[in-house]
């Protein structure tokens, strides 16, 4: 069994988001066991599974990948697309954009702590597309 | 064909360390052809695919994702689980928390030199758990 | 259905290179809808989705990632293979060895701008074997 939906997110500020239970609530009832796998149609941007309880863990995030990753790095030489575009590149492909999740007894098979968060990068990222694929 | 497991690893010390053994062990009859999926249910270690041969490996692994991820950086804000949980979920994130294999002949097909890291982030990150599943 | 195709691709020189035209050159008629997993068999390189369109992307990059995973690190005990292996351990470890997309109407559902990305990590990789499985 093959189950697919495409959706897009609203717009979401340049940080790391909690959209579990949007993801929850676009998903028709799952099989008893299987995947879910979430692609993110984007290279600005990422999917990560993290801490889903405090909000300073999303905060420490976002300091630490910007300290990581700096912009206005003189040495990048893709440049036009505005000072936040070279390193939104950069983090997007160290998070990575899909993840793969257990499906277990007709639900999502995560960690009592583990939450999707959604990554956005740039400033102004605009609508996200997401491909949800079941496998079950 | 989806089949499906959990299992609870025995406590790892902070570190890299392989696992390959353990997880086929846990492994029933693999099908013909297909993918097995793991899922490492926590946010403050990771699974990772890397060299399986020499320790020394493993040693610099270590080195390196403390030195990329410093301890008690005043700037973090998630603090009140000790000096090792930030810097966990951040390491955690950068490696990721799941591992998809392609099954071959009934067997894993990894290269020669690849075996399954569990990247234990924590001083006593205690057991962790798995998911293992197997479509095919 | 599972199809499963294995495929070795001529060398590349270290960087990053975009490989999406030549996967979907390997793949034969795909299902309506599922999934298309990719495995690397190597330890000391990597794949990623990232912009398929201003080649100014790959080669920060390869300027970024060099930065982030220096060379010649006194403090690396794994040195007998050159001074590019154990970078290439960490690096690919960082990127990872494996890619899932979404199939949709046949074909791979990546965004506008994703494209495959072998990310190549030694000076002289030679020969990287993949694995290609559908599920559909």
């Amino acid at each position: 069994m093959v189950v697919q939906k495409e959706i897009a997110l609203s717009p979401f500020s340049r940080g790391f988001h909690l959209i579990t239970r949007q993801i929850t609530g676009y998903l028709d009832e799952l099989p008893e066991t299987g995947l879910l796998h979430i692609h993110l149609k984007h290279t600005s941007a990422a999917l990560a599974l993290n801490e889903n309880a405090d909000p300073s863990v999303r905060q420490d995030f976002n300091y630490f990948i910007d300290r990581l990753v700096p912009e206005r790095d003189p040495a990048y030489t893709h440049t036009l697309e505005g000072s936040d575009d070279m390193p939104s590149h950069l983090k997007s492909a160290l998070f990575g954009q899909s993840l793969t999740i257990p499906i277990t007894r007709h639900r999502l098979n995560l960690g009592t702590w583990q939450g999707i968060y959604l990554c956005e990068f740039r400033d102004s990222g605009g609508s996200r597309e997401l491909v949800l694929t079941i496998i079950g």
